[in-house]
Parts: structure tokens; C-alpha cells; sequence
């Protein structure tokens, strides 16, 4: 309603002035040489963002949902089987995006709440001795439940197993905010998109892919064209794309990679903890509960609350927006009623985080939450200002 | 290299100031109620633009490639028999697109240059006694020839023959350019983008699909979940979308509709129509020939140009790049090298026109062509002038 | 530092996104009927905002400064008298001013934190038995000090005394923010600009002026040029202007005034109000006191506040900046350490008040103020969603 | 009314894309570091375009008349003597303006279409034993008739001639587009804006003070504050303004001089000749005479162009907005009605040129004049293909 507030939802972010002056660019000419100079240092710039050296980057004009597709549709054939726990809202659709493609998707049920269950993996894969299981999908940050799950534990599993599946990771709500590390976690495909940590416009999904993804693909009978990875690399090697690229976000991407750089990847995961654990000491102040079910589970993209017993999330984010123009997450699936969500990724700021829960606690006293005014923005404040961090400079 | 320049690709068009502007917006939530006003009315109104009242139109974050898969892939089923004929680079990819898709293509062959043979299509589809050609696909803007297909000429020849297939027309490069009449020449989907007579960036493709489509979705079985029109239609319906959508290009859109309306699509069409003869009386007293065979196969929104003998279109296009800083599209497929393309649609002016034609007569002359300086461009002025029309007015 | 974060600064304020894009267009020609057809509307709609039938409005391509010079120079003469009372940095300047100008200014010293001493005119009036005093300039906002004036008192005070001078009243950062009523008050003068109620750039100086100053005008013997009444009203009356005119800042008006009439005036007025006592709630709970002497004198734009005892407001702006990136305004003149400035006005929300509350807060923490965290932000918490408006679109 | 045609007014510019995105920043604290960083080099930068090491740039948010008044007010006291040339519009409104502050102005009368004439001031400033006069005011390029005037020249006879006046140039047309060299050529105040060379909006005057008007500034007794060199001084020197800065423009400034720079200002002089250069061929291709007298005469920033015997240039400059949506300059003062102008200045390129010469052409043609279409357009092809640079990059 109001460009001038700040959201709160898991992406897509706040873009920063930069970016959106990065992204509002005349058409250029994608044959000549000016976007061919710009696209192939985008791509290998792309790479230190998944920290990925030996794998190679390929971008789609596509959401996140068409990197998925394009991650199993270019490594998988009909009815191989793939092993996924559901643990929430985008795990949930990766599933079913799997089972319409005719896929035989072998599904671990979990809470809500909880993350990827290694163990649990573990023991699927050693009992799969005929070694059908041709790739493990897993969620790294399930947006809906802001739940961040151990990709290091799940390699391992894999690797106790001994099994030698493909590793896919939707990384779409963590990549360059939290710690992402594509060849030490040995991540065979990670998909990502613009929206979130690369604080664009939503229409570009990111991959990284390894080689042995790449080998994959060779036989990988699933149909494709405008996912084929094929096409993009024979004609990304040259800076080209196989189509009209989407010229306005590689710009937009070129300067956010800048942006990530200027302030260091390292700094940018730190910023996103404290920013998010700003939150956590609020959200506790409220004395409310997060969905993820224990510390080490905590995003820092997004945070899932709990709403009190007898509560509807749906009336409080319609109550902040309705009444203080501002937007948070809804509770999604089995969350929706429950909980609500707070976004805290992207180009944020101390200051944008304090606004944020000093409306949805005005949002919630509006609506007789058993909260007190000021609490968790106190709270907040507490922790912030003692942890404080060098300030980034958003603009040029 | 200077955005000063206009260019003369077909497509991705110059972007009109209006159109950045709209594009330009910080992050919406699009949950809430502000997009879903916005976006319900941009479906509604797209329509105009088909000339549809029976038709949906439905929108992917994704290129005109997208678009045809989408069509395809939501419509058939593997081993599905399609009718195809094959007269340039687009069409030959749309073929290529359902081969990889494991459909049957029956392939006519034309001279490039040539349009849709309504005839071989007649006597194919009268030859197809039991009637397993589920689709005829044709290319109704065929942007690497500049040739205009007559798609009411098609859909006679189909009722000639009275064969039940469906009719799928790629408009990319002539809707909202050039005259498209869905319902009237009974198209089942027609697919077009964002970045050609929308005057957007890249990054959006946009369907009409018919009543007879959309039955024909329940039982189509090649698999999709990204291009899925069923999660459109039931997200759509509610002002919403299956996935993150292309905020930017939304709001785009609703300004792109209005600039059309406000010139009236009949003007749209003339001053196409309009500026296009000015090309084509340019091209005519450089002594060159277009690649299209004859007049009523003139496209108004692309013009492809042979060279002369013993010259390299290539040269020329990287001449008029080089040295003067202005795109014009080059050959494509057995065009490459023959030919060159001047793109002459979007929001454009007299005044631009001009100076695409000075343009490249100086590329021509630098290389020692044999046409006069000024040539060319007198042409046009004496067309131009004298068939005037109002000026459209594109600054807001 | 960080564009992310609104300022609060009095003025320049925040810019919403629309008069961004509203100020970012292309050149056009301030000689064609484009521009005539757009400045002339804008100078009579200016009109409403000042509240003048009778009035004419003015604009030059500078700053408030320049606003004051014209208002002088054009009805005044060397030597002339004119009576002012200094209570701020603002009308300290302006008496500066006149007294550069050659006037003999005839001064009324009051305490900063005080306004307008309507007696003390009278009585200075009074006393002026041969009607010397050719002017009284008033500063309806003291921006130092966070004190709006009386000026209907003035205007009654100057009525008891029968006395002929004119009035001229400083609104820079009242006008279009706090009512102003130039007809009713009787002002013969009323000098604004662009970068406050109006929030665009700074560049463009906005008077109103009474018929009674227009006829001074034509006797009036300072030197002017650039700030000439007479240039402008001769080129204005048929759309034009005496030299090359601010034309992006007139594009922005355009839409300024569109914003402030959507809104209505009355209903800016009573935001201003409501955030600005949103900002006294917090002020109090902080057990600090406003500079401003007494409720009715209380700024709707901007609040100045003594910090205690013992502290150095200038420690605590730069604290507020270089550790939050939060930019604040210093005290002026005799107010500079003693007292820092919240600025609330322009298109400003309750979260954006919210945010620069708990900002300033962590800085007074950091510097050990006697102050609890939350605690002033739960005040205006408090009173914001008490007195809960209809929200502000400023999204087009 | 279309954005998307350039205009050939000489000046306001056509403004780069880079220059509109770098002025497009939202508002920023002009008492902070940051703005004190961006500032003083910018000033310091600017020294660079007036090819001063001696003098100082002081800048005002206002136009060029505003700069002409800043530099007299600052100077000189009333009834005070300067010599003038007038021989065009410009020299006349600043003699007007002289006139007006109470000066004692000695006019040269001059043809319209000639220069600064060296011998006549020689002669008068000869003649002046008693020192009397105390600044000869120069229009370095007469926007009106496209003339440019020897400023060295102009030095040279204040040499001849002994004389301790002051030399204040009005290059507002010139800087940043023809060579200057305020130190060479002895010039004490050099007067520009924001709008020709520099390629911005309008707002900003830019002047260059040599240390000798810095020292008659020390009793210059004209009133002046809005435009007072003394504030400037004061309070630049630590990187800040005595009012509101012109903020925007400012970051617009510093991207300019960055884009100056990277061209070369050799490179921006030679562009500008060479395109000034194709115009004056294509005019003479037309058969028609430039108002300018003779060839050293000739502005590389604006020609002034005679329209033949029984035409009326009003009704040409209105045919070409009315028909083509292109603006050119209108004849001013005793040019009206006998001449059009077509600036070329600023982020100009051979396209647009070219663009420019084929519309006045329809224009003319439609008007009936004598000239061939495509005349001047081949003349200009040809000098301009012949006479090729390198490309400028004016996209980031």
C-alpha cells in the first residue's frame, strides 16, 4: 500500500535503491558484446556465492518452482525413484513436483518443525541395496516453518550409506544469507532465485550444478527444453543465452554480487544471524514460540511464530497490513491459522527490523494478544545495540 | 554500448520511459491485496489484446520459449502426432521443442521467406483420415524472415478439411503489434512475451488459451508442474499465483495496457503498418530485396534483407555496432551471413525509424556497398510525411 | 548510508516513491505545449494549499532562501523597516538577510522555545505612529526549535493596531504539512519550498502572494534579477518562465499535489498531528522535555528535545548515525548541543516514526541517557494505534 | 510528448540514462559524512572543466541568470562600470540584469551573428583613463545566434589596453562541450549551470572565481545573500552549504564529471565539433546560411540557421513538434521568425544527429521550403562517417 514501509516476508526482499537502478536498464542488444561481457562474469561470480569451484552456475528467466523442475528434469528419467522428507510448505511441492513428473518419490514424513532428518536418510539409503534411489531433495531452509536444516549432516548420512545418490538442495530462501557450501557439503545441484538473498525481482532462478549432475544429464530421459541445461551451457560458454535473456535482472545481478562482495559473504551470513536472532529475543519477550523446534533449526532468513491458543496468524497479518500497511508471511499449510512468519533477509537493517516488530506488536495489542507494548522491541533493542556490526553501505 | 541509441533488434524492443517507470516499483507483497487488484484486471485486459471473450489468458515468469512448452506440454501427450511447418529459425525451434518432448511432428518444409502453406496444411490435414494430428502449430510472425503468415488462411484450410486439431499460433513478435484476431480465426492458444509489442523487458510469456485448450488439458499427460496451466487457473482465479510471479513485470503490464489502449490497438496496428512501409521504401531505393516473397507476407514488425552478393551481413551488422553504436538483428540459421534484420516495432517514432536507416546506410557505405547515402532515408521521409498520422504520445 | 532507512532530519524528507518517478523524466522542451499545459495547473493548484482565492503563486529554482530574498527585494526598499522577532536559527536568518539587504529591522527578542509575541507586535505597531514598518515577518515554523507560531494572532494584533504593514510569514516547513491559511491570516507573503510538506528535491522556492504585496511591487527599489516578481508574472501568465525553469521539479509538484488532494488536506494535517504526538508520547516517557514552551506551540514537523543534563545532543545525532545509520537533526545556533531534532513530516507512517523512536533510543542507551529501551516506543505505540487513521496510498 | 525522440533545444540536454539514475537518489542527510565526501571533490573536480588550478567553483541551486547575478552582486557596488557587448539575447538579458542592480553599463552594439568584438573593447578600455570600468562581461557562446566569441582574444585586448578590469564570461553553452580555459585566458568569473554541458537537470549554477574576485568581493557592496560568495566560502570549505543543498543534483554532478572524464574533455570537444560539423554540412546541403557570420564564429554546441526569404521559422519548429514530436530551438529576440536553432550539445550522437537533420528535413518539405529530402542527412552521413571516433560509452 505504502512503498515507503518495509515487508516482512520471506522474500521477496526490500530491494535496495542500487539494485533497482542496477535492474532499470534500456533494452540492450543480447547478441553484442556489452551483454556477453556482463553475463560470463555474472555466472562465474555467481560460483563464490555457492562456494562452488568445480560445479557450474546456470540461470533460468524462471522462478524458483522452474528450478526445481529444471534441476530434476535435467538429471533424472521417468520413474526413477528419489528420496524426500516432507518437513513443510515448499518441501511439500518439490514432492509433488517430483510425483507429476513421474517420478517414484520415496517420502519421509516429519513434523513440522523439525529439518532434514539424517538419520533418517541414512537408514532409507542403506536399506535401498539396489541402490534406486537416484537423488536425496532436500529442503535447506523450509520457509514455511523457518526451519534451517544440516546439509553437512545429510551428506554425511549419505556418505555412511555409502550411497551414491545425487544430492539436490532447494537453497532458495538461504543462498547469500546464510552460509552456503555447495562442494564441502557436496551439494550436486542447489537451486536459488533472485528474489531473496540476491535482493532482485523475482524471475531468475540460480543453480549450481556439479559434474556429476552434468554426467547425469547425459541420459537423463525426463523432457525438456526451456529447463535443458544443455542448451544453456553450449551457449552460455560463448556469453549467449539459448533465448531472450532476462537482460534487466543479469544487470541487477552483476551489482548485487558487487553489493555481496562490498560487504563480504562472511559479514552478510553474520548480519543475517544477529538481525534474525534481534527477532528470536523479541519473539521470546512476547513470550511466544517459533515453529522451528530447537536452536540449531533456527533460520535467519525467516521466523515462524506461534500464535497464542485461541489465536488466528490470519487476523494478525491482515490487522498489520489493513491497520499499519505493512506485510508479514501467513502462516502457509498446516501453519495457516497458527503462525505467522517474519522475513528478516536481504538488504535489512537494524532499523527496519525494530519497525517491524513494533508493528506487529501493535498489530497484536490491537487484537488483545496478552503482549506488552514496547517488550519485544525492547528486547530487540538489547540485543542489537550490544552486538553491534560495522553498518553496510547500501548505496552507491 | 550508449543507451542513447535506439535499437533496431526485433525485440527486446526500446522500452518506452512510461514502461520502466512501471516496472521500476520496490517489492510488493503479493499475498496481498494491492497485487491482486492489480493483477486480476491485467488478465482481464490482456484479453482485448487477443481479441479473445472466450479465451483465458494465462502468464508464466518465464521466455517465449516458455510460452511454447507451456502450450504443448499442457495439451498433449507423449506420441502425440503435431503438424508443423518449418519456413524459419522459430519455427524450426518450436519444432525442435516438440520432437524433445517425444511428439510426432510432421514437418512441411517451405523456402524461408515463404509463410504458412495453407494448402499443404489443407491436403496434410485431408490426409489424416484418422485424425491423429492433435495440434497444427504455426508461426504467425516469423521474426528471422519478416514474414507474416496468414493464420485466417490456416484455420480455413483445418475447416476446409474438417479436421478437429487444435490450432497453436506463436505470436510472439506480432501481438499488440500487428493485427491478431484469437476468437475470429479460431486459435487455441496463441503465444506471445512481454518483451516485443508489450515494449517490457524480458521475462514473461503470455498465453491465450480457448475452451477447446483447456479441455483438452484434463487429459493431456506430458508432464509439467512450472508450466502447469492447472495451477495457474486455480491460483488466478483469486488474484493470485502458484508461485512467486513477476511482480515488476505485472505492474509492467498494466502500463503497457494502458499505453496501448489510450493509442487504440487499430493505431497501433496502422502506425506498425505505417512505419514498416517507410523500411521497406528505404530498403527498395538502397536497390535490396526482403528475404519475405512477396508483399502480403510482409512483416510490419521486422524487416529481414538480403545482402548483395559477395557481402557478409554479419560485417554490416558488427559495422553499424561497432562504429556507430546502434543493434540491428542479424541472420539467423541459413540466413546468417545473407541477411540482416531491421526490428521495427514497440514504441517507436518517425524520428527513430530514420535514424536506424541513416544508421546503417553509413555501415553500408564503410563497407562499399553500392547504394547512394541518403538514399534511403529520403524514401522514407517522402512515405512518412506524407501518410502522417497523430503523433502518439508515450511520456505519462 | 543506507537508503534503506527513512531520515529524520526536518526536511529534506523522506521521498516517496512516486515523486521519485515523478521528478525522474527526460528533458522536454519548456518552450512546447507539453510543459505549458503542465505548469500552469500546478501554480493554481499550488493555490489551494496555501489557501489563497486571491493570492498568486511564485516559484523560482532555489532554495527557502532564496524564497525569503524575493519576498523582500520585490516589495521593499532600502531603508525600509521592517519588525521581526527572533526566537530560532530560521528567523534569526532571515533578519540577517534583511539586514544585508540594507532594510532598518526593527528586532523583538524572544527565548528559543517561545513563538510569535503577537503582543509585543501590537505594541511595537502601536508605537509606530507614522507607519514606518513597512512589513512584519514571522516564521510560522521554527524548525530550530520545534515551535509553531500563531500567525492568526499576528494578524489580529496587527489589525488592533490599524497598522498598514504587510505580513510575511516563513511556512518552509509548515506549508502542505500543518494548516495554512494565507487568505484568512491575512499574509501578504508566504514563502515555502520543494523538500518539506511537498517532499521532493530541494530546488524550488514556492511563494504565495497577496494582491496587496503585488501592488508594493511596483514601488519597490531593491535590486532584483533573478528573483523578479515582474519576469515571472509577465512569462507565467501564458505558461512560460524568464529562463530555463526547474521542469523536473515542476513534473514532481505535479504529482505532489495530486498526492496531498488524494489524501486531502485536512487529513495530512491530521497525520502530521497524530505522529507528531505519537513522537511527544515517546518524548515524555523518556522523561524528556521539548524545547517548545508549551502545548499550543508544539510543531507538527519537527520536535526539538533537550537531552539531560550533562549530555551533548551532538554526541548523541552521531551515535544515532554512525551506529544505526539513522540520521537525526542537530541543534542549531544556541539549541546546538543541548537538544537534538526529530523531524516527522512528509509522507511519513506510524512504522517509519516507530523505527527512527527505538533508533534513537538504542543511541541514548549506548551513551548511558537515564532511559528504558522500549519505552518510548511503547508510548507511541500506544497512542498511534489508539488514534488509528485511515492509511496513506502513496503507491501508484 | 514522446520520450523516446531526442530533442535539439540547445539546452536543456538530452540526459544519459546514467545521469538520470545517479540523480534519482532518495534523500540524504546533507549535514553527514556522506554528503561532505561526495561534495567537496566534486568541486574540486568541476576546477578541472574550467581548467582553473587558481580559482575556486562555487556552486548555487538556481539557473544561469542566477550565476550572472552571483557574479556581479559579489563584485561590484552600485553605480559601478562594466563593458558590454550585446549581440545576442543572452549578452542583452545580462546587461538588462546589470541595468537593473544599478550599474552603469557601457553596451557595445554589435550585429546579431557576430562575436565579442576584441578591438572595440580594446578601444574603449583604452579610452577608460580613469579606470572606470570594472569588469567586461563577455558571452562566450551566444545560444541565440550559435556564435562563439575568442575569449582569449577578448584578454588579449584588456592586455593591449592595460586595463585592471575583471573579465566575467558566460560560457553556460559552452563548458563542458567547447574547450575553456578560465586561467589561460585570465577570466575572473565564469559562469555555467547544471543543463548544457553537464547534462543534468536545470537547478544548478556553476561558477568559477578567480583570486581577484575573490578579493573585490571584500568590498563589493551590491546586497546579496541568497547569492553570496562569502556563505558559500564559509561554509564549503568543510563540506558544507548556508542552506539546503541542491542535493540531487549534486550526485548527478559527480557522475557527470566521472562520464567527462572517462571521454577525455579533448575527446568531448572533438565530439562536439565533429557533430556541430555534419550539421553545418547537411545546412549547407539545404542551400541555407547559419546566422553565425564566419566559420571561427561557429558554435559547436547550437547553430542558428536562417530559414529562407518568406518562411517563417516559428511555423517550421512548430511543424516539426506538431508532426514529428521533435523540439528544436525557436529563433529568440530579432532572430524570431527568421532563424531555427538545433542544439547539439551534451550525450549527443551521430544517430541522433542524423535523427534530428532527417526530421527538420519532413518538416521542411511539408512547408514547402526548397530543399531535397535527404540532402542534409547525406552530407551529414558523409562527414560523419568520414571523420569517425570512437564510440563513447555513455551506459554504466
Amino acid at each position: 500500500m505504502s512503498d515507503q514501509n518495509p515487508l516482512f516476508i520471506p522474500g521477496p526482499t526490500n530491494i535496495p535503491d542500487r539494485l533497482r537502478a542496477a535492474m532499470n536498464v534500456q533494452t540492450r542488444d543480447h547478441r553484442a558484446p556489452d551483454f556477453v561481457e556482463t553475463f560470463a562474469p555474472v555466472l562465474a561470480d555467481t560460483k563464490k556465492v555457492f562456494a562452488t569451484t568445480e560445479g557450474t552456475v546456470i540461470t533460468f528467466p524462471a522462478s524458483g518452482t522452474g528450478g526445481w523442475e529444471a534441476a530434476v528434469c535435467n538429471t533424472l528419467s521417468p520413474g526413477d525413484k528419489v528420496l524426500v522428507a516432507r518437513y513443510g510448505m515448499f518441501s511439500h511441492r518439490w514432492i509433488d513436483l517430483c510425483q507429476r513428473h513421474g517420478l517414484d518419490v520415496q517420502i519421509i514424513e516429519c513434523d513440522w518443525g523439525s529439518g532434514a532428518p539424517a538419520d533418517k536418510f541414512e537408514a532409507a539409503l542403506s536399506a535401498d541395496k539396489t541402490r534406486e534411489i537416484k537423488a536425496v531433495l532436500v529442503t535447506h531452509n523450509e520457509t514455511a516453518t523457518g526451519v534451517k536444516s544440516d546439509i553437512a549432516a545429510v551428506r554425511a548420512a549419505m556418505n555412511a550409506a555409502s550411497h551414491p545418490a545425487m544430492l539436490f538442495v532447494d537453497c532458495v530462501s538461504s543462498l547469500a544469507s546464510m552460509e552456503f557450501q555447495m562442494d564441502a557439503w557436496g551439494v550436486d545441484i542447489a537451486v536459488s532465485g533472485s528474489q531473496k538473498g540476491f535482493m532482485l525481482a523475482t524471475g531468475m532462478a540460480i543453480l549450481g550444478v556439479s559434474p556429476k549432475a552434468l554426467e547425469a544429464m547425459k541420459t537423463a530421459k525426463l523432457h525438456r527444453t526451456f529447463f535443458d541445461f544443455r542448451d544453456m551451457l553450449a551457449t552460455n560458454a560463448s556469453g549467449g543465452f539459448p533465448y531472450t535473456p532476462p537482460l534487466q535482472l543479469i544487470y541487477g545481478m552483476r551489482e548485487s554480487l558487487k553489493m555481496l562482495f562490498e560487504e563480504g559473504l562472511e559479514n552478510v551470513y553474520a548480519r543475517h544471524f544477529r538481525l534474525a536472532e534481534g527477532v528470536r529475543r523479541a519473539v521470546d519477550a512476547w513470550g511466544l514460540s517459533l515453529v522451528a523446534q530447537s536452536p540449531d533449526l533456527y533460520s535467519d532468513t525467516v521466523s515462524a511464530v506461534y500464535v497464542p491458543e485461541g489465536f488466528d496468524s490470519n487476523a494478525l497479518t491482515e490487522q498489520a497490513f489493513n491497520a499499519y500497511g505493512v506485510s508479514f508471511g501467513i502462516g502457509l499449510g498446516e501453519m495457516n491459522g497458527k503462525a505467522f512468519r517474519i522475513g528478516h533477509l536481504g538488504s535489512l537493517t537494524d532499523v527496519m527490523v525494530l519497525s517491524g516488530l513494533a508493528t506487529i506488536e501493535m498489530a497484536m495489542a490491537d487484537l488483545d494478544y496478552p503482549i506488552e507494548l514496547g517488550s519485544g522491541v525492547a528486547a530487540a533493542q538489547e540485543y542489537l545495540r550490544k552486538h553491534r556490526a560495522a553498518l553496510i553501505k547500501t548505496a552507491a
